[in-house]
């Protein structure tokens, strides 16, 4: 009996080891099947894809941040906990879209790399693109999530300026000490401040960090733009990252107003830090990158003045061999 | 004379050395024979045990710092150093648990990749029911940590909702804005957000990351989900960590309010994960996953064809040269 | 003329360089000198030397940032940057005496790795006694560094216990709520949990971190350890962190009371932390480390008896030929 | 006609990769010009810059974080965020500035470089000059973008000390609790804990992180000693830092105050530091420097030693075998 008991056993086992393998081997097939189904081949749609899944993270986390602060009134938050939010959110957008596309995140950055002749110039228009479009996911994502508590929290109606105010959660707005040209002003120098950053941090010719951890420093970048250039205007420094939630906004029920408030200072966060990623290029080259470059290549010009030097010495030895 | 007392020293430095070689020896053997008394041989009660280990050190810190926040009527913490504690403490417990069992920590983690075909299926129930049994152990330890603190604070009762509760110091409950629909839709884009990022760290063909530095990333995912995702619900994210400290307060104390509460809203923190879980796969997969994964395949099938030309070419060439 | 200048110019930029040179020179060999002279030869005097500089670090940050909380009234810090500081110093305090003498900081983690049998017991005392002197001299600075406002605070007076309190800026005192019992175990859970988390840390067998970033990791420890355990009686888990200030304030004008307020609690961070370290290496090894070990002996025990077999496989085949 | 249109289609995919890389090629022409004319090719001059724009960078962040604190009324800021900015300014100065200077920030750091003889001294008064006026300009910076808000703040006017005082938001002032004496001792221990752990950072024979992360741990640093000793003056403990926001402040509009308010405090923050640097480097070099340094001299002294035993057998074989 015992005998035939093992037997059974055995059986079992080998029979639970056919399904096992026959459920693992139709899963790997599927997974295989779906792989090869869904994979896009065109590098720059892939990358506008990624591109668009960093900034939508950049802006869930960062937006999020803002939303917690604003409608727990203050239990669930502060301004600091937003800077962290930005930071980290774009460490972690960086992360998971940079092996593809670079992890711009932001039209500046492409913008700057475009002047220097690191990415070509029709990337720029797809990324700016695919940046907003992830910029206005991000957002609906978190209208989504607070849902209850934005209508809680507005009682029944979505304000743009004024108390009780939730346009600002998504979009930014100028305090009201800032005139427009302040505001321009400000727009300008965090862009060129976040700029000479990122020039240092991914410069071919000054490796001041380990490779890979280009996403925590960024990071570093925007928190620390947070921390000391937010009061004017909640340092968008990025026209995706402002237009897309807005645009957003003016469609889920704040209406138009988001675009005319303020006399129409949705205008500065776009175009601003365009300037200020011209500046951003121009003082860190001037200051720092024509000059780490400028060694690059003169080394590399004598390395190779000496091999022909050598070149040279060794023909001519070869020549008085043969002669 | 002195001689002599050289004699005696060095007679007992000698004894010295023998003495403390004994005991060194002594300790050394017991703890060798403790290690293999010990050791656990089965592999993957082995990675389970690593896996509540790990889920311990992440609810102990985690629930800690709430208590800590609670408990000293915030004079000793904010909603920040909540973010902070849970994010690092997932850090630490992957640290502690990552080289036996992956530090999963979270059975959606191994939900996802389950999913995915890289683990095997028979690890979810176990890695499951480890993770809870490691939370519901670390709730203990705060219990009894903050054992007068508890009962200071409630006045000599445990109360679950209403002025004085503590139970939320344990398990989550919604805020009072949130309903049951919104709370769902919180949890699975919460955990839906968790796996991105998860899986964009651990995906074998893209490597942002420096190896090592997983479990901070991990943890800075974490951190950043608090600090914009936590005004709903307290972000569990996290079946194990929620049912685990649920359990133990029915138990210490509480008693069955604490899974009827809020429309029996325990069932949220449970099965909402696990549809984010299949969300965030999907998601990565789509817009990233699947088309790194197929450069790496199509790089290989290159190189493989080309190889095999190469031997074709060789093949040929030896049969001509035999001939 | 100009030749008399060229010739006059020469000269004296010759004479700078030999000024310069001799300036040089001088300081190099200065340098040298102090350098044989001050070097001190002695192996456990060295690593006690580090020791005491590093817990100096570590008590000068962390009671400093207690002192501005305190002093400040809250404007210059709050129970976070405490957490931060006390954090950060344990790892500045490890960098800087690391590579001497481990960085241990404290008597419980050179406690614990005595009974692992990683360090030789001789070393324990020694430690003990130059962790508590650097506190000690740390306290001192602090006092030192703070002095009007110290005096400015407690009107004159320098008070253990009560309003204006001052005495818990250097060493801890239990809150109200807190009975000798739960302090005890407190600070064994704390201490348990700090030894746990850096036994992984350091465990020879499991590599969880890059090496050199061991330092960040116990920082970090250190910060979760204050954010989740702080709340009943300031987390000192550090035997010579808090008996050092301790005997420093009982000197330095605040008195006895310093060791009999509370009920003699200053016993419970001396004694409880050497109970937790006993019980955190338990849980480390029976949870994980017998394991990770277990599996590394295996391993090399295997390869061993493979090499053993391949050797008389080739004896024996060696014995065959020259048969 | 299809055959057409593809022929048209073809001429102008062609012309327009014509003009493509007509735009390509003059872009990276006139990129290369760029870099040639600008360069830079006087070392010292160039080392200078760079410590400029580092310095700029801490400041303007920094002191950033400063005026967002103090214009916002606390709603933007709170003293942790200026220790984080602060931390983090000295961390991304460095990045930017650190291949090719260094990256000190701080005369304190070149004196303490130079005291050990490991910088030039004649590096001294010229990254002196330059890193102060990087600090000006960094504070300009700051005035720019914070304009409106300053006279806001101010109600139209630039107040030194008292109510709505603006001038410390670019150099530091003591507080009221605060003696000459003490402030002297408090930047004196400031500074020699700064240099004490930067030492420990950069020293050639003790290497306790890994390469490219100093620059984070000199930002740790920083924001520790943010975190305990900024109580009393806002640990400048950098002559740079503080002079140069101080001359632009006392040029933009708040006057000669700046210099003579708390009885001429500003020579506070310019010679203490240096003092602190001196008593920091005595301080790392008798407590641990020396031995490290000595220990790798005896290697480095045996191996040489070793080696000629070595050459003398060898050659007294030698002289053997040709006997």
């Amino acid at each position: 009996m015992t005998l035939h008991v093992i037997a059974v056993t055995v059986w079992m086992t080998h029979q639970r080891t056919i399904v096992k393998n026959c459920i693992m081997g139709k899963q790997k097939a599927l997974m295989d099947k779906l792989a090869r189904t869904f994979q896009v081949r065109h590098m720059l749609l892939r990358q506008a894809l990624a591109e668009c899944l960093g900034t939508l993270i950049l802006v869930m986390f960062g937006c999020g941040a803002v939303a917690q602060l604003v409608l727990s009134g203050g239990s669930h938050g502060m301004f600091l906990t937003v800077n962290f939010a930005f930071g980290f959110a774009a460490t972690l957008g960086i992360l998971v879209s940079g092996q593809i596309s670079g992890g711009h995140l932001n039209p500046t950055v492409t913008f700057a790399l475009c002047l220097l002749g690191r990415e070509p110039w029709r990337k720029f228009p797809v990324f700016f693109l695919f940046q907003t479009i992830g910029a206005f996911l991000g957002a609906g994502i978190i209208f989504g999530m607070y849902f209850d508590a934005l209508w809680d929290y507005g009682q029944g109606t979505l304000i743009v300026v004024g108390e009780n105010a939730t346009a600002g959660i998504f979009a930014t707005y100028p305090s009201k000490h800032l005139t427009l040209v302040n505001g321009f002003f400000d727009q300008i120098i965090g862009t060129a401040a976040l700029i000479v950053c990122i020039l240092a941090i991914v410069d071919p010719y000054n490796n001041p960090i380990p490779r890979g951890l280009e996403a925590f420093t960024v990071g570093f970048v925007v928190l620390v733009i947070g921390l000391s250039m937010g009061f004017n205007s909640g340092y968008a420094v990025n026209p995706a990252r402002d237009l897309g939630p807005r645009i957003f906004t003016a469609l889920a029920g704040w209406g138009g107003e988001v675009f005319t408030a303020s006399a129409y200072w949705f205008f500065v966060p776009i175009f601003a830090p365009f300037i200020g990623a011209v500046l951003g290029v121009m003082v860190y080259q001037l200051m720092v990158g024509y000059h780490v470059e400028g060694e690059a290549r003169e080394k590399k010009e004598e390395e190779e003045k000496e091999e022909q030097d050598e070149r040279l010495k060794l023909s001519s030895l070869t020549t008085k061999d043969s002669a």
